[in-house]
């Protein structure tokens, strides 16, 4: 089971398992112990670890190859949880069907067992502006 | 201005504000000296203390009377976070028009004057059921 030492690493580790449909990845990600929330854009709300990580299952086994770019960064950090606001731009490989970009909000929880995914908030952000080239994260913030 | 002892306190005077229309209990919620960020249901991310204010000097202004109900809580407690995801069914009164359900992502920090919002996230949730006739929400629960 993977460790994530920061909060940050436990993003990077989400999108990756988004990415490449790693579900193994992403369950590492989700905290275990915790009531964890997911809103998949345009979808429900989910609740509790039955729900979420069989959204997951589903969604990771379409077999669709995606890119995944994430960009414009706002972090709030605490000892314990940190707040991730971010936009995500994600590409079908080899459709040309545009899909919009999305606002997530991103809640990671310090656990025995390194930080992890508590909530994860996406909607379509229709209005964003394109990804960065290269992007340009701000540093992340500390409140306390 | 008004000190929030528990973010709850903070939650309900946000939807008080709301439902009133009242900008400066509105403005009293929200963090003053961090990072914020609210997405409006179907609209962009808006970070920072001059974007988010502005939209809801806005929206407040309209002059609408709301009916707002808020219910189906999952909340996570920390010392000085906490993550409440809610289901919002808000009626435009004197409209017939049903506006669908809500999604929020309410997070508060405890700052040195009080519990305050930083971030709300709504986007719309079609598929939530009906508001409870008398909410019956769960017991926050405390992780750390």
């Amino acid at each position: 089971m993977r460790i994530f030492a920061t909060a940050q690493d436990a993003e990077q580790a989400f999108y990756e398992a988004l990415e490449r449909g790693d579900y193994e990845l992403m369950m590492a990600v989700w905290a275990e112990d915790e009531e964890i929330v997911c809103v998949h854009p345009g979808g429900p709300r989910l609740a509790g670890q039955g729900p979420v990580r069989e959204s997951w299952r589903r969604i990771l086994a379409s077999g669709q190859r995606l890119r995944v770019r994430v960009g414009q960064s706002v972090t709030i950090s605490g000892m314990m949880v940190a707040v991730h606001s971010v936009h995500e731009w994600i590409e079908v490989i080899g459709e040309d069907q545009a899909v919009p970009p999305v606002a997530a909000t991103n809640v990671y929880l310090r656990t025995a067992g390194g930080w992890r995914m508590i909530v994860h908030h996406a909607s379509p952000a229709p209005a964003a502006a394109a990804p960065p080239a290269t992007p340009a994260e701000p540093p992340p913030r500390t409140v306390h």
